[in-house]
């Protein structure tokens, strides 16, 4: 591993994120909150100017960028930007503890939106805004913002790409990767300021509206309220919310072909036409569940569907407490906090073209077994998809299985029931926020320990950033081959 | 698929089948039960001999017996000994409906040990008899058992003896089949007597010896009494069986290996170092934990100890109430039921060779990400293993999570919480019999629907026959090619 492009890589990175920490200072001076505020931004934001200069200062060769220096940049990042991006919460005394800080910033930046505030009604403006924004741009990634704002195309950027859009298929849209980027970025924040134009609207303040808009564009979460969704009471605001919930789980390659009008490619677009089917198919089941369970017809399919879209977008918009519904329902929504959102949009989970091949290979394998001489491919997206792909999406599952299972059992350590321990790492891995249990909608991250907090925070960015990047990280051999190399 | 040639064998086991049906009449004489229990048993043997003798008639070509023919004669020949073997129950008054006597028979010839009685003490002996002797057929084989007293080696029993013998490596004892079935029968029945000796010797009654040792044998659970081993109150009966459960866990290939002196090879066994080190550091961790928790130290690794291995070997004889147990150590033990017992034993469960290849699989995946141009492969038994092999098992892997998942979505639909449905599905597809939350070790399933008792019957043959059996004759596609072919 060559470590001195990697610091400078992460060195840029902090950099640009100092500028980033500014940008609340205007929220301060709107909202008129004291000047004093201006110091919990301005300090860590110096700090990170300082720090990043200095890192970026080391000598590179960039073709010496492979595949895991791409991992080491992101997990590393990643990791630097939710510690720089917590002092704001500590500094500003809204928080009190580093673990609680450091949590708040990992949910924020790998869009989970699980919160330690136990009352985020009465916390400052500004510090909403910091917190909601490392949600946005964890969104569609703060190392593809870099790669927006710098001018050229370098070569180590598909590197860093990769590791960071989620999802199996990475598709670029333009030769050039910071075009790539770029275009991406234009359209997140296209489409969040319509949801911003709609929420207003329908008549909700200008401030709560962005705040929702970065939310729901992240698929993260965050409010500025302690009822989330159920707390504005419109039947208009749900609607915009579960369509934009709706269309930022839509893989962004799709809305690319849209603006060339490529339509039939889109409509012909597998992958749209499992999450789609997966929606409805769901929302109906549940819609139905909860209608022969006496709840009124309406009603059932309404909180179905926002219910389905706000978990498998994996962003936990809350509108009505389904630990109060029935199994069934509760067991499908758990089910769809595995599956998350299209490929190449703001979504946790598994994504949707990986459940699609999972399902697939598994029928592959039943006629496998049947017909022991016939050759069996698993098809997707109208093509005989390559073995080595399919074998990476299946192991990744596995990989994916086996975290899972060893998360359940240490978070086993602190919670009281097993519904809680195993929605609770769902919560944490696919980036929701909220589960069953105890730890459901109501519930605050506040009563775990500080060693379980941080643990939580590595899980949440290791969901983010589909896993590699940080068991990468963490595995012994990568640094001692890196030492050995010196 | 060669309808005629399936037909054929499946009559040959319900003939057999019929055969065995005499047996409890024995107990009926010992124990000297009213003579009126003997149709309870005579009037099905009969049926099962004419509709047997019927059936085996067909005419065949055994060379037509390829893999979809070994699993559609094992899939319906399980089922036709489930639907046979609940007739005792049935004629002697002890169950009142069919869905009850199907479900007990198959959770007795799958090795589940999950009852429907509320009240085993009042059972009559040859009732219990019959009960358990399903479970200890069920162990090694009914098919098995058939080739096994069947004189000559006979071309299509290899695929019948694939299909049945549990785990990923098929190795045959000897060339000739035949002979392999009845050198696993010759083992299986020595150990089986060993232990009702010991068990004899701790001063059990020899009724209850025979049943408990035909429980542990089978690794399924069946025993006379309502509150299974904590029954007896006595440390030497649960070291007996504890030990006793743990060998009937071991591969059977490696008895003979013993038996030839290739002392070498067992203690070489890669499977078994796994098996050995899942079960030692598990019973480390619960018992620390409940040490920990307040418990005794030396009755905390006892209790440990026991459970571990009763859990993991499917058995599920219960010592503690462990839905007392803090969660930690419960979310251990809900893994190991997932783990299994080891290939060619008598336990359920994923089986320790799939559990570490799984692992191996894993980190192998996560160096071929981190080194895209080397050449990972997974070793095990000192082997490098077969891509394809690799795959299988993986494959297999994948449809066990995604058929669990499916069975947790239907039975959510009559169970009143999540951890309920999630070991419910556990202990029925795992072959164990026992799970949490409501559906604990006191817990009784007769309260099921009769639609849900039925389904929970398939997912236990399911889980016995390893899948695909089941999931091939369920495809509808069997059935279309079949008929096509006529």
């Amino acid at each position: 591993m060559n470590l001195n492009l990697v610091l400078s890589i992460v060195g840029q990175i902090i950099k640009v994120l100092g500028y980033i920490m500014l940008s609340p200072l205007f929220v301060i001076l709107i909202y008129r909150e004291p000047m004093g505020n201006m110091m919990s931004f301005i300090i860590p934001a110096l700090l990170c100017l300082i720090i990043g200069s200095y890192l970026s200062k080391a000598k590179y060769d960039p073709n010496d960028m492979y595949t895991i220096e791409g991992f080491m940049v992101v997990a590393l990042s990643w990791l630097m930007m939710s510690l720089f991006g917590s002092f704001p919460f500590l500094l500003s005394g809204e928080l009190h503890t580093f673990s609680d800080a450091f949590f708040e910033t990992a949910s924020g930046f790998s869009t989970t939106g699980a919160t330690v505030f136990t009352d985020v009604e009465v916390v400052s403006n500004s510090i909403l805004f910091w917190r909601s924004l490392t949600q946005w741009l964890g969104g569609m990634g703060v190392l593809v913002f870099v790669l927006a704002i710098t001018p050229s195309g370098r070569s180590e950027s598909v590197y860093i790409m990769k590791a960071e859009v989620p999802g199996a298929t990475f598709g670029k849209l333009r030769s050039r990767v910071s075009s790539s980027a770029q275009i991406l970025y234009r359209l997140y924040i296209t489409m969040t300021l319509i949801t911003v134009a709609l929420l207003i609207l329908a008549r909700i303040p200008i401030f709560d509206s962005v705040l929702l808009a970065f939310g729901a564009a992240a698929t993260g979460g965050f409010t500025t309220v302690n009822t989330s969704i159920a707390h504005y009471n419109s039947t208009s605001v749900e609607l915009i919310l579960a369509f934009s919930m709706l269309a930022f789980g839509i893989n962004f390659n799709l809305y690319y072909m849209l603006l060339n009008r490529q339509f039939k490619s889109f409509f012909k677009n597998e992958e749209l036409r499992w999450y789609v089917s997966i929606i409805s198919i769901s929302s109906l089941l549940i819609g139905l569940n909860l209608f022969f369970n006496g709840y009124g017809f309406l009603q059932s399919l309404h909180d179905a569907f926002f219910s389905v879209i706000s978990m498998i977008t994996t962003t936990a918009y809350i509108l009505v407490d389904f630990t109060q519904w029935p199994i069934f329902p509760r067991v499908v929504l758990l089910m769809l906090m595995f599956a998350g959102g299209m490929s190449g949009s703001t979504a946790g989970g598994l994504k949707i073209s990986r459940v699609a091949i999972i399902i697939k290979t598994a029928v592959a394998e039943i006629r496998r077994i049947t017909y022991p001489n016939r050759v069996v491919s698993v098809h997707f997206e109208e093509q005989a998809q390559d073995q080595k792909f399919i074998r990476s999406i299946i192991n990744y599952f596995v990989i994916y299985v086996l975290i899972f299972g060893l998360g359940v059992s240490i978070v086993s350590l602190e919670v009281p029931e097993f519904i809680s321990a195993f929605s609770l790492v769902s919560a944490m891995i696919n980036n929701i926020g909220t589960g069953f249990g105890s730890v459901g909608p109501t519930y605050n991250y506040s009563v775990f320990s500080s060693p379980m907090k941080i643990f939580l925070s590595f899980i949440m960015i290791a969901g983010r950033l589909e896993i590699y990047p940080m068991l990468i990280l963490l595995a012994p051999g990568t640094w001692k081959r890196s030492l050995r190399s010196k």
